[in-house]
């Protein structure tokens, strides 16, 4: 069977138990559905989680096997999660609209990737020094972010949940110094999001590509340079083979939320206890992605050095200077986009602004302290 | 009714309770306890949670609620958790017994309480220069430290599970400047675990008091200093009112890890997706306390400046310099008391040794290119 035709009849089948399956919850409101009627049935729902990422990817792939595993099994497998890979039921960025017409009920990937959709979105994913991953964590749910987002996502007929994060980035991979910020003038690089747009007023070329894309992408020389995520990752995808030069830290990504998007019919068909099954479930995986790479990066990063002779380089102080006040331009910038843009970029200003004053007492003054 | 007839009431109905439950599912292996049996009895587990915090204290108190809450929630009610503060059924250090002798089901603490039991247990709270929160949940999690931890508490019958984290606390409230590590001498501090140890290496006296009695403790002068927890926490006990010195960082406790404490025999007896869910709950419970305390510690801080005058020091470098001396020394002498602390103390450094490194390239040199 020809792979293409694979997808196809693969598509066709989601689309049928997908309407069957909302049909079937479809005009109960969330009190009337009680979970021991549910729990007694013994019909497990069957749920399709399609990604953005190569299937079984270490960290992000797995991350979204993870959410899954911990759905069945804290529901007794009320409910059963089948994890797609970029590609394998629709192609990495169109799971958005899969989710939304509910040919798939759920998704993983990061907001930043659905900027045509919403511009605003991307504050939910990540900002070019913006918040790190638990200010990130600390402003969606208590800092009034996750009201945002859900809020956003409403009109495409999703509910989204933070379920991973990368923790700080690195910078990326190169085949040239980055001396001065002169050396991003002409420059062709993978990043998404704000961050391409930083690069872009530096006078550089942002391309977006998906993960599975990159190697293929700087090998060919289609483009010159490219972030992706961390040592753990980036090892996993080989692009020590196709660049030396390894930079950090990651300004453009700080701390980047992955998002599991549920379908908002079949989220709301769900009884209570099922509910807040899927939004913990999601809440460990948000946890659990970011130990995990805290654990692994460091034996990545020298198996890099080591075995790879990857030259791992600090970007210089005026680099980051110039960046760090392009950043505040094209935030900025993005806020007068539209009004709901406005209203999220007030929330997420506020809350930084706040935030970095704590962690220089907190976090900042100790990782300095114990040297 | 006198508080301790209640007291006495209260827990000889809890003994009752408790051995009514155990005995309805002893014998039954996990494989043999379906889940669907269990969601169909329709008679939900009533399970009792002791804490070592004042009923609702913010952050540590709500976050014991909350973990409760998540249990019921995601249960669909099948288990019950009723959350009792400090001396409401048994006094705040004497949870530990409680939840091992069965008269609770489960605790809310912090393993250093505990270290007159095992010496070793202080690992899994907080060590001075230690793992931060994020590299003590990567430790636990994708480390081998919950293992560890699961087989130092399995002679006293109880499932461990990390189940939240302040982040790096301040280094407490004094009423008189510490200005070298002689001001340290003869300095009566409430300070527990392994940070006391310290202390009296530095010619002060480490005093262990439950969070409820160290106002009365500062007021009388039975204390000259008391660290507690961070801006949030403190504001709430109100230690402003008798100091006016608050210093950071907490080097002391860099990332402490409350615990959520399960009867191993009630844990063993719960069918496999209520295990699940146990588990998740905590380590939700884990990641919320975190960020609710990231949310909220910058305005207790401000107001603790602004409403309080309250003066907000760093600690000077050469005091900091020998408490990291006299850290190493206390950390490592440690490992000599038994064979279980030496192999917990392996763990342990070689995880920080190396999360150390990439803390360097990420986190850290993340925050100090952001300014």
């Amino acid at each position: 069977m020809k792979r293409r035709d694979f997808i196809k009849k693969a598509g066709a089948g989601s689309l049928l138990a997908g309407s069957v399956l909302v049909s079937a919850c479809k005009g109960k409101s969330q009190a009337e559905v009680k979970p021991a009627a549910v729990a007694k049935t013994d019909k497990p729902l069957e749920w399709k989680m399609v990604t953005t990422w190569p299937k079984n990817f270490p960290g992000l792939g797995t991350g979204a096997n993870f959410l899954a595993e911990q759905i069945e099994a804290m529901s007794g497998g009320r409910i059963k999660v089948k994890v797609y890979g970029a590609g394998e039921l629709v192609p990495a960025f169109e799971i958005f609209d899969a989710v939304s017409s509910g040919t798939a009920q759920m998704g993983h990937g990061s907001a930043y990737y659905w900027k045509g959709k919403n511009e605003a979105l991307q504050f939910f994913s990540t900002v070019p020094f913006g918040l790190t991953a638990d200010e990130m964590n600390a402003w969606l749910h208590h800092g009034g972010g996750l009201e945002l987002w859900t809020e956003a996502y409403a009109p495409f007929g999703l509910v989204p949940m933070a379920a991973g994060n990368t923790g700080v980035q690195m910078a990326g991979w190169f085949n040239k110094e980055i001396n001065s910020v002169d050396d991003l003038k002409g420059l062709k690089m993978r990043i998404p999001g704000l961050g391409g747009e930083v690069l872009k007023r530096a006078g550089g070329t942002p391309v977006n590509l998906p993960g599975g894309e990159l190697f293929t992408a700087m090998q060919s020389g289609t483009i010159d340079a490219t972030e992706w995520v961390n040592p753990y990752n980036d090892l996993a995808f080989g692009f020590h083979k196709v660049a030396k030069l390894y930079y950090y830290p990651g300004w453009h990504e700080p701390g980047t939320t992955l998002e599991c998007m549920v379908n908002k019919q079949a989220f709301d068909a769900l009884p209570a206890d099922l509910q807040s099954i899927v939004r913990n479930a999601a809440r460990v995986a948000n946890a659990n992605m970011l130990s995990e790479y805290i654990a692994r990066n460091n034996d990545a990063l020298e198996k890099l050095v080591n075995e790879h002779q990857v030259d791992v380089r600090k970007l210089p102080d005026d680099v980051i200077n110039s960046l760090r006040a392009l950043s505040d331009e094209v935030t900025s910038e993005l806020a007068a986009k539209n009004e709901q843009a406005r209203k999220i970029y007030d929330s997420y200003k506020s809350f930084r602004e706040k935030v970095i004053k704590w962690q220089n007492v907190s976090e900042r003054a100790y990782l300095e302290a114990r040297g």
